[in-house]
């Protein structure tokens, strides 16, 4: 990053010097030449840079001194003669330590016969910019609990960590991509709400001045009244909150949702249409940016899926599964993580895609809002993805009729009185709309092959888990 | 959109029709074809097409029956000759209301004569999808607080309001353009907090099981944690929380901070650089796809700023005020609104610019994060940008050095115990970093000449706003 110091005082030089300054900014820096990466230290051989980063070993030898340095983009070997005690450089390296933050300036020397990229860097000049205490809290044996007490050095010291942050943007990328291309607008919606109306349940519940306020636990009736008023196609990245006593592998209190609203649909084969071609469009942007690395690191291959994923009723799910011989005790209406592999595994064998679309959740155990077919009250127009079988998404054509979704509203005991907002925004002119609902940890998760959420997180919370 | 339907069938066609089903998808809507927007129509005159949207006007005479139909595309007359009471179109054009949400199929007409464009639709069917009750609660004369209560049709009705969110949009795309092109990784950190670390004050306080949980004021920790983690440069757009009992027309409980935070940066510098290239960018952006329209319906010219803005230190900031007669009791170290403007004025009158940092705010009003330069422990190495005299930035260097940190705590008479985690983060390499802060709401405000932040989001947070 080029330093554009001092702009007043070159541009404006009649301007006075407050007192008491010598140069605009002071501090204890020395920085005598530019940054640059370790990724690009090939083209600048035989040039004297300056380059920043880890230290990410130390081979300390009797007439040499070894300094692996990290940063972002890779390693580079530091390669210093010993040559006494008054060499501060040597000194320096002496008492330095793993995982301290250095810069280092040094001539970029071209050595066949170094491992690392057959370079090395001659340092003329090292410093600390921040030592790190020894010892580390955690290695590579450390278990995942108390490497997330230590996430920061967690993700740092692993590589394959820091790839997955490069990935979620990517892929955020290419949903963004694909949702501008389809007139998505980006918005915003509260996280704070004066009601706790969705469900009730599993609500976070805070003091708000003289009164009491509830955490979202998803946009969704702010995303429908976003509908409402005008905007065509919603589309918002936002933190969602759910106070569930959940300590799976796949649950947390907080998460990153991606949801998308889709005003004047034919039905809901729009939104299941739209959420197909944003994670196809996505992932072959991920497959393309990190594929090679995510193969190396992850182990596992990315594959661009195909559209239209296949689709299945969750009567004939059930149907399917029951013929494999699933019947799990009390399951009638909904599908348990292990029906949710088996829909997954049939899928896989009889088409080859990782996805399927489970489609019409019986209206028992779908929310009042969501649509039912004119002429069977019993299922919602509704979808779960599935995604090597485990759930990805919930999504559904919207009740957009003020009275039926009143009607609806009763059959299920529910209260409209903190619901009036809502229900407002229906009396006034509200299309037809639909939408889905995807959790951005689990796509990661899932398409990076992590046994759980909270290795997809940068900062996981569950019920037990508030920091760091 | 097309509408792929039951691919299932289609493509496995053995595959057997779940019972009861007719088609997979059934709702009330009737659909003949595929859907154009109101600014399409020119290039489809004489084909027959579906349009959907709200009633603006209907003006029902003897013998014609006109209804302006407006999509977020524009506006569209319908034009229907009466023909008797078993007119279907005429019976229902007579019943309907504005703002009913309708979809028309009708073919389209030259007509020069019509002022909407020279076109007209003529009906062949109409489908009131949600019709509005009557009289709608907000007109063009109800107050800013009586349209909050219903915003969704405040916006719906008002092009401006429609226009805003297309700009906050094409903001934020320049905002991420700039910043993916730096190579900023997108980061989500949580909201949910076990201590109210920051300051304590104007922290949200929420049940969280069997204990408490606090909402993040800001990312400022936890971007900071993903420095200490090896990420180079953060990047995240998302919500703030703000328990100040302030009721002015710029502050809000909560809303969408843009946040940045750079590693290895060599001094403030480098912060400023960044930002002011990223509105450049960003605010270019805005005025190429929306400038006209916003000089249109804002009456605002939108000014792509030159770089690099100017800067001035708070204490040269005073002297400036001072010397025009600005001394505000009591206000020594801070500038009060009045100040912001003076500033903010006397910099457009002698560099032509919108924009000017105030750096070197005095250490007693900066957090105890800030760094200070070597020389001088009364000022930090921070600055608010203005934009037209309103602070839309707060940005810092930040100490990165675990010693001067503590030490720093301890003059705020900080307790370091419940900062813990955070200082960690400086215990084991974290290199030299700085980033910012930004008011999404604010920068609309400013670009749009809104006079309230109410205007500028879209479903406003306030001390006693919670809904809808």
């Amino acid at each position: 990053m080029a330093v554009a110091k001092a702009w007043w005082y070159r541009e404006l030089p009649s301007r006075p010097r407050p007192q008491g300054m010598t140069t605009p900014w002071e501090c204890s820096m020395v920085q005598t030449t530019e940054r640059v990466l370790v990724s690009d230290l090939r083209e600048r051989v035989g040039e004297t840079v300056s380059v920043c980063g880890w230290v990410n070993t130390l081979r300390l030898q009797s007439k040499m001194q070894f300094l692996v340095l990290r940063d972002h983009t890779g390693m580079v070997q530091i390669t210093h003669r010993r040559c006494g005690e008054s060499d501060e450089i040597e000194v320096a390296l002496e008492g330095l330590t793993t995982e301290s933050a250095v810069r280092i300036v040094g001539r970029v020397v071209d050595n066949p016969i170094v491992k690392l990229g057959g370079l090395e860097l001659v340092p003329q000049q090292l410093e600390i910019l921040n030592r790190a205490d020894t010892p580390l809290p955690i290695d590579e044996h450390t278990s995942l609990d108390q490497r997330l007490n230590w996430r920061f050095l967690d993700i740092r010291m692993r590589p394959q960590a820091q790839l997955l942050f490069a990935v979620q943007t990517t892929l955020e990328q290419g949903m963004r991509e694909y949702a501008y291309g389809q007139g998505c607008t980006e918005m915003h919606t509260p996280k704070l709400m004066g009601t706790a109306s969705e469900s009730g349940a599993e609500v976070f519940k805070l003091g708000y001045f003289d009164r009491s306020a509830y955490l979202a636990q998803s946009p969704q009736f702010f995303k429908q009244m976003a509908i409402a008023a005008g905007i065509d196609k919603v589309f918002e990245i936002g933190p969602v909150f759910r106070a569930e006593p959940s300590f799976t592998s796949r649950h947390a209190t907080e998460f990153t949702g991606v949801d998308v609203e889709l005003a004047w649909i034919n039905d809901v084969e729009d939104v299941m249409n739209f959420e197909e071609q944003m994670l196809a469009h996505a992932i072959a942007k991920v497959a393309d940016a990190h594929g090679n690395e995510v193969r190396e690191s992850f182990g596992v291959e990315i594959t661009v899926p195909t559209t239209p994923f296949p689709r299945v009723t969750m009567a004939e799910a059930q149907k399917i599964l029951r013929a494999g011989g699933w019947d799990p005790a009390g399951m009638k209406e909904d599908l348990d993580p292990d029906g949710e592999r088996g829909v997954a595994a049939h899928f896989l064998e009889q088409t080859g895609h990782e996805f399927v679309f489970v489609t019409h959740y019986p209206t028992s155990i779908r929310p009042f809002y969501h649509m039912r077919p004119e002429n069977d009250s019993n299922v919602t127009l509704s979808f779960d993805l599935l995604w090597k079988g485990l759930e990805v998404t919930t999504g559904a054509q919207r009740e957009h009729r003020y009275d039926v979704l009143i009607k609806q509203a009763a059959e299920k005991s529910m209260s409209t009185e903190p619901l009036q907002d809502y229900l407002n925004a229906f009396r006034f002119g509200c299309p037809p709309h639909g939408g889905l609902g995807m959790g951005l940890g689990r796509v990661l998760m899932i398409l990076l092959g992590l046994d759980s959420i909270r290795e997809a997180t940068f900062l996981f919370r569950g019920p037990n888990r508030l920091t760091p």
